[in-house]
């Protein structure tokens, strides 16, 4: 992988790793977290399996409404989740492949290593990524989900 | 699917779907039809599963050589193959995301209706695509692949 199309987020979660799984697994713990408030996730929709799709409606505060399609490349219980919007549905191209996200999930004394992998077709779409708040953004959002996954 | 996305090959291959699974299953088989002549595919490594990874070295009667990496999004034994060119590795973007090729194999009197699906990210890259020879191409290895599974 070049380093320049990849952004990384990686913390350790004060829960057990099958905590941490449920809050990707399961919409309706998902979408406590996924988006940093105060957006919202009104609407998680996915077949969570190896080739099953994703369907999450990012809502702002004004209103704004952003839906965002993507098919799961690989979904390995408690270790990996792989995403990508390069397909809409298995398998249909959408109009702009911009990432695929590649999660792990790994044990450490009891709690979760949890890395968030952000890979890109081109430099300038990482840069892009960056410049959008990547850190600020999925940083926030792992704080969030740490809450959720303690509270389970 | 956008029609102006897609190209298509359909045809009715006169052995079972046994015999036409085998000639994309394995690699030395696959060798004998994957390109048409006097095109060959000298080296074809390939892990064949889903998410597993594709090598395949095209070369010319000349000596030119072009390298083909992939990754199997799909592989539903006897049934269906996606592979795409979006990733070098499971899950490294490549440098361009060109297609996705779905090919599936259905039981039709004994025989196989087999289709294969060329998916682009663009209307460009289909068009591109159909100059380079897509029908005349795809079509022979079809023909060449019969024979194939015919001798089975």
């Amino acid at each position: 992988m070049q380093p320049d199309h990849e952004l990384i987020l990686t913390r350790v979660i004060d829960a057990p790793v099958s905590a941490v799984w449920r809050c990707w697994a399961e919409p309706e713990l998902k979408k406590q977290w996924f988006c940093p408030r105060p957006w919202t996730t009104p609407v998680i929709e996915e077949d969570f399996r190896t080739g099953g799709e994703s369907f999450i409606l990012m809502q702002g505060p004004e209103g704004e409404e952003f839906p965002n399609h993507g098919v799961f490349l690989e979904v390995l219980p408690q270790k990996r989740i792989v995403i990508t919007d390069a397909f809409v549905t298995a398998w249909v191209p959408s109009k702009k492949p911009f990432m695929t996200a590649v999660t792990t999930f790994e044990e450490e004394d009891g709690k979760t290593r949890y890395t968030a992998r952000a890979l890109h077709w081109t430099a300038e779409d990482r840069k892009t990524h960056e410049e959008m708040g990547f850190h600020e953004g999925w940083g926030m959002a792992a704080s969030q989900m740490e809450d959720v996954a303690k509270s389970l």
